[in-house]
């Protein structure tokens, strides 16, 4: 971090300033040029917040060189972090990308993972039907909502603890992996049997939220909040990392600007901006992100163009009819269509679908 | 809501669709033009999604007239909200704007309501201090923080119940109803002597909290999301009416924009369009919004002009070593200066600070 | 400009780069600190693009200290600028806050001045009409479009040289100066009559027209486009300045932001920011910003408070025909109303309306 | 276009109105329905505005079902356009997909254009040295520009005529068809030369100059402004095509929102929204989408993924010490690489590089 100081401040004053903020524990470089001061900060800043020093009277600007996040940045961590699920819930385990797996479902280092299944469980007949069309079309492992975010309290909020056993079945059904999201912490207890966690976009700085799951060892898929920034998503994952728990998938699904023409606007470029940032997976909900069924499959292809880990898409057997989201539901033939043509792409990224 | 049926559809396809629309509980007119047949949805549509029926293959669009809040819209209730707080902490009610209220505090209706005080507890020492100065200045309620969301894990995150304490000792020296930022739903037991519970930015959709706190008899102060269109904030508050609890508070503090001057977009013009829409007393925190001392004060005389029916503004005793949020705070001497200002502005309203 | 060198560099590297900036005009100081050295750049970095320079192999990080606008910065001028429109259109001056005016219609340095009239030119019936109305409500210019920026090839574009000519009746009519928008360079022309060329919202980097605006002698009323930053602006007007004409006079008018219930996002804070920044005046358009008559008054009040200079309001005889802008056109009666409130607002401010 | 009635106005006024909007060329069908009156209309109604029309104190809303653009509409024009360029820069043409083009570079309907080249022509050297090398991997055409749209005032900008000369020499060189920014109209005498003028994301509501470029036989790189819609784009379009020019190339070169990782936010499915509504060909500029050279090459495949129809891309062949976009543009070896990899994508996509 580097602090300049304004102009007409007396060395005197400097050196206090500098002085209380080594007593915040990191040792100051102080660099008098002719008509600039600049202070040099070595050593932990993560705890400095520089708008708060900014406020500071002397200070005129403040700059972050080293970045805010630790646990995951990958300038600590140089090699992919890869996420594997055993089929059948067995041990898991954080590898290194060459690590072996077993017959497990992995997110990471070097495969490209297409989570599927429709926006909310809606009854056994749907939630079965769809489990074996993603199966069948290649997907690695099934979603489907229990407790649902809604806008309005009016709208269905999900079938709650019902849905999650149906996602059981679905998965006995299946042998797929599961994926749904939590919506408090208390839910946790019911989440025994999904595999991955997910932690909606409008829960990203749910920052008590963050920290139990930082508790758990479940992997976390950390969707993206639809005003958040890449940094700002970041620092959500280092809240659950700083816990303990490592295991977290990013997903970019779309933020909120001016334009309208599709729900959100798929913010491509955070894909390898993230992957160069950091070694966690990085999957894209084209779903969310464009909430129109006839624009998620190139925004699918995109992303894995674009280097993605693999992709969060929803499906439904009857996408008129849906409960929820229907209007960017693919149908099964939609689906199996795109996953027969992104193979190629993941594999043009060096990945295995 | 109106639906507009795409060209080409016949007939009996759309009784059919019709029909089922009626299953779900509205009547539906059926309106065919030479080029166009458009159905008309009467009864409660906040059920109905717009964008759910919008998939729907006879559809070509879907309008709603009726707006999706009920229990917050002036339609059905066109007389302002206004909440007093029994200075002492005890009975307190939902009045008319004429109501009779005792020694109390007051939000809407008339009143002109400043909150203010310090972005967290830091000791005993800052807390009283700065409350001894709000209320000097005319402040009728103290804000601090205890419980803080933090974009980094590693930045200080508030006193927790010991703040909470603080809190207390500072309302029983001035008489200062308390409004504190409850984080997750079990601190509502410790926020027992706290007078208004407020669901920060981040929280305006975490809707199991809104749930929670609609079988809660405290008021609530619940802030736009820096995302959340005017139309969200309004479901979000209608997700606390629902449960039962009318003793919301709205509180527009900046959306986030590509503007970065300022920490965020004062939307200025939503204190009148939620005056428009809601009888719910609508406030404004000039200090979140913009994130500039120097800022404040325009900000808060242009909420006022607007309409506003208050403020919650962040004030320090010494703001250069606050713990966070420094840059925003205003000294107990701008602070005053501020006060005697607004009140002018305030009566050009109509309105009593 | 202060230049962060990355970590490694040699001592030689950096005096090789020191030298080479050197060579373009500045001095440079060298401070090396144990773990970052740093470059100070002094004298006049204006013509430095601090992303260039980022571009560079040896360079972290670059921060502007100065700003990058001169003419228009309040530091090297720091007296309020007026601008000073004699009413008949005889000589004109840009004067010092305290300057004599004689018969003359002023904008900044004291004066509230509200500019009024219709979105378009329509008729000789029509632009006299409202001309006489908002002169006797109390504004200081009439306003009014004779070549209209329409997104559709297909809508109504403006009277053109004809409805120019409308204007000068009714500035003979009722000795209002003129205000009205310039398309492109060729027109200027025919704007011979008219007392302040408006360039508008998408014609705000158009930075050839903004050229030759420099080598004109009339005032520039400079709308900020609808997604430029507020140093973009300034920055627009250093275009202006920099030819030689130092009279211009900035304009909030609303900025794009995900926020759909307005047309556009009012962005009140510019209003201070601005005001602290630059010694031009500062106007608000409250009929864009919102694009809804209802909310134009409590805008144009908040816009009072925040410290503009004055406003630019949208005025029809008829809305509910007018060829464009009908919906945030403010009636006669409205506008009658909004003039008489304003007053006191403008007084708070210290301003005279 | 369909206006529903507000509910409570008579039968008579209803039909008054409707009188009205027939006078203005459409036909009008009125439905009653037991709870909502709706006016059908019937023909183009692309000159009326709906929000003129939400102006009327009959009308409660307005829904537009025809799209407003139509030459730019894939429904009247179902085939994609294709623009062919003769190299040496004889006879041009708009062709059907299928159409025999010679030695033509061609941009549209099967063919994957990468347009690349320097932010700005520096000097003979600089621009042979990069077309050579652009040339050599693959690009079809070369751009530069002369005539620079620069934020600052004192930055370089450009070499005006000089630097279009440079240009030409260039294109004898290699016999590159050449791409550039035109900023006003007096300009389009001095590109006689350049094969395809470019209009800039600040210009894309000029109108006067779009309808300058109406006029004239030049196809017309047409770049979205960095905070308008894609129907703006369109519209934008329209005004050139609907002066006879049907010429017309669109580009997706990121939009303006809050996140700030980027230069802009890339709008990836702007691509295959744009392919869906019309038949021009739709390219994408990943160097000014993004503003980093390291995101290109991602940002750039994810367009080839998402259906583009080429690329316009920045290179120059030493960035640290471009006069502008340094930070963004490829080198040589990265920009080879970069087509290298291409050729798959475009492949996958059905496109010939």
């Amino acid at each position: 971090m580097i602090i300049a100081i304004k102009q007409g401040v007396s060395a005197e004053e400097t050196d206090h300033f500098a002085a209380m903020l080594e007593r915040r524990g990191v040792k100051v470089d102080i660099s008098r040029g002719a008509s600039q001061t600049v202070l040099g900060l070595v050593g932990d800043t993560s705890s400095f917040d520089p708008e708060a020093l900014a406020a500071h009277h002397l200070v005129a600007k403040v700059i972050r060189v080293q970045e805010p996040y630790k646990r995951a940045n990958r300038l600590f961590h140089p090699e992919d972090t890869r996420i594997d699920i055993l089929r059948g819930g067995g041990a898991e385990g954080v590898q290194g990308a060459n690590g072996a797996a077993g017959a497990a479902s992995s997110i990471g280092g070097g495969m490209f993972a297409v989570i599927a299944g429709p926006c909310s469980v809606e009854s056994p007949e749907q939630i079965i039907a769809v489990a074996r069309v993603v199966k069948a079309a290649g997907a690695a492992f099934l979603r489907g909502g229990a407790f649902k975010p809604r806008t309005s309290p009016y709208s269905f909020q999900g079938m709650g603890c019902e849905g999650v056993n149906l996602l059981l079945e679905a998965k006995k059904e299946t042998g797929l992996p599961l994926v749904s999201e939590l919506m408090e912490i208390h839910q946790l207890e019911l989440f025994d049997g999904i595999d991955i966690i997910q932690v909606g976009a409008r829960n990203m700085q749910n920052f008590n939220l963050l920290k139990e799951l930082g508790r758990s060892r479940k992997p976390v898929l950390l969707k993206r909040g639809l005003a958040s920034t890449v940094t700002e998503l970041l620092m959500a994952a280092e809240y659950i990392m700083a816990g303990g728990n490592s295991r977290v998938i990013l997903c970019e699904r779309g933020i909120r600007t001016f334009e309208s023409f599709a729900r959100n606007t798929l913010d491509i470029a955070a894909v390898p901006w993230l992957k160069q940032k950091t070694h966690l997976p990085v999957l894209v909900d084209p779903s969310h992100a464009t909430g129109i069924a006839s624009l998620v499959p190139a925004a699918a292809r995109a992303a894995a163009a674009a280097g993605a880990d693999g992709l969060i898409v929803e499906v439904h057997n009857d996408p008129e009819n849906a409960l929820c989201d229907g209007e960017q539901s693919l149908t099964p033939a939609a689906f199996t269509e795109l996953m027969a043509s992104l193979r190629a792409y993941a594999e043009l990224e060096g990945k295995r679908l």
